[in-house]
């Protein structure tokens, strides 16, 4: 039998969980700053033998998981893409809410988000920047923290409570100033949200941006995602945006069969 | 050991190969008409048995690859969305091509796709619907033949020999009465489209689309990805439609570093 299988991978009780476990933290090893690694990168990142890397390496390879660049590093192939491409809350949500994201970006000119929240954070599922708009920190894929941004207030402000305490017990991260990561004013804005149907965020994320966003509904009324648009801070008052991002939001819980 | 370790998978020869192995044919049992499996029909699916699936799927969950809805039912996870985000032939390249793709579309008002090879096949990477476009087959993630579309016409010409020679040994599937199927033809339209720099797929795939599609180039000069813009057959002359597609091809692989 392989080493991989004769030790138990942390955190991980089941008996099937060593090898597959392994393999899925070397696809998990990758990130945005991490988008290609060598053989012995991946064994550094995830604390596994380079030998057994090297083994795991060749079934994520013939599956298509991985793919060899020229250079001889590894990096995410396009077949896990494609099997991702499947997941309901990612392309499945972003094809039917493009159409009104594209509306809203052309009309606005400015940035326009898409997230879900994944636990504890929030993950940008498409984002569109219109002619000259504010540089923005999001990446289509990317984490982010549900406080500071006006997507994360929406989804936390409609998360459940464990999820809320969890975050509100913090530490929340300043990442300008004007970053909110008092707790009891944090609640507050969360009710804000709840009430109002929107979610502001002034200058949380970078000093120039100001986003405004609405939450989006699916056919059980649940809140599954939200939308923003993002715009230079002082440029337009916040009312004047909630309106089309209201809108938009509406329009994508609508095609979601939302009542 | 778990009895997916003692028996080996069809096709994996690798030591640590079979459970690994399984976790992924898991994986990949999902598609688009199957977005969504009970434990049962995953294991009918994949011929692992049932209390193996049952233990595999307990890995798959707890790393995210799987999600499981209200229904009971399995689906893909929102973090292999994710990872499989980081795949540079995927959202990377779309992320650079999606500005120039939006104006092809804003100019046009007609489909815009992207697309690359993944051996014999073709995957869309993305897919731009203008206002009253004519209705087209495709979806992002989704897979075609490299026959029939413009953008697998632009791809099976600049592919290696051994691909070429592997598609036109056929059989090609005949779409409509326009597909076609006949190898001397083919490699005539392939040498057609190198010549050109653009590919014609009059009535191919649809019986009343016609598609235009020009190759992207990366920083060494191969070609990596196909752009197309598909229109209503008849509405306008393909020679009208090569310019702005080549134009956009250009700016994208402009976008890519291609000299």
């Amino acid at each position: 039998m392989p080493e991989a299988a004769k030790r138990p991978t942390r955190g991980d009780g089941t008996s099937t969980g060593p090898v597959l476990g392994r393999g899925l933290q070397i696809l998990g090893a990758f990130d945005a700053s991490r988008p290609a690694m060598t053989l012995s990168e991946i064994a550094r990142h995830t604390g596994i033998p380079v030998s057994t890397v090297h083994r795991l390496l060749g079934a994520l390879m013939e599956w298509g998981a991985l793919e060899r660049a020229d250079d001889g590093s590894y990096r995410i192939g396009l077949r896990l893409w494609e099997i991702g491409s499947l997941a309901p809350r990612s392309q499945a949500l972003r094809d039917r809410a493009l159409p009104f994201l594209e509306d809203l970006c052309q009309v606005s000119r400015e940035n326009v988000q898409l997230a879900v929240r994944e636990g504890a954070e929030l993950v940008f599922v498409e984002r569109i920047a219109g002619t000259g708009a504010v540089p923005v920190l999001t990446r289509v894929g990317g984490r982010f923290a549900l406080t500071s941004t006006g997507v994360g207030l929406v989804l936390l402000a409609h998360a459940p409570p464990e999820v809320q305490e969890e975050v509100l017990a913090g530490p929340v991260e300043a990442l300008t100033p004007f970053t909110v990561t008092d707790p009891v004013r944090l609640r507050a804005m969360l009710a804000d949200t709840r009430t109002r149907g929107f979610a502001v965020s002034d200058r949380q994320v970078t000093d120039d941006a100001l986003s405004v966003a609405a939450p989006v509904h699916d056919r059980a009324g649940a809140v599954v995602a939200a939308v923003s648009l993002v715009v230079h801070a002082g440029s337009v008052p916040s009312q004047q945006l909630a309106t089309p991002v209201r809108t938009t939001a509406r329009a994508i819980s609508r095609a979601l069969g939302a009542p």
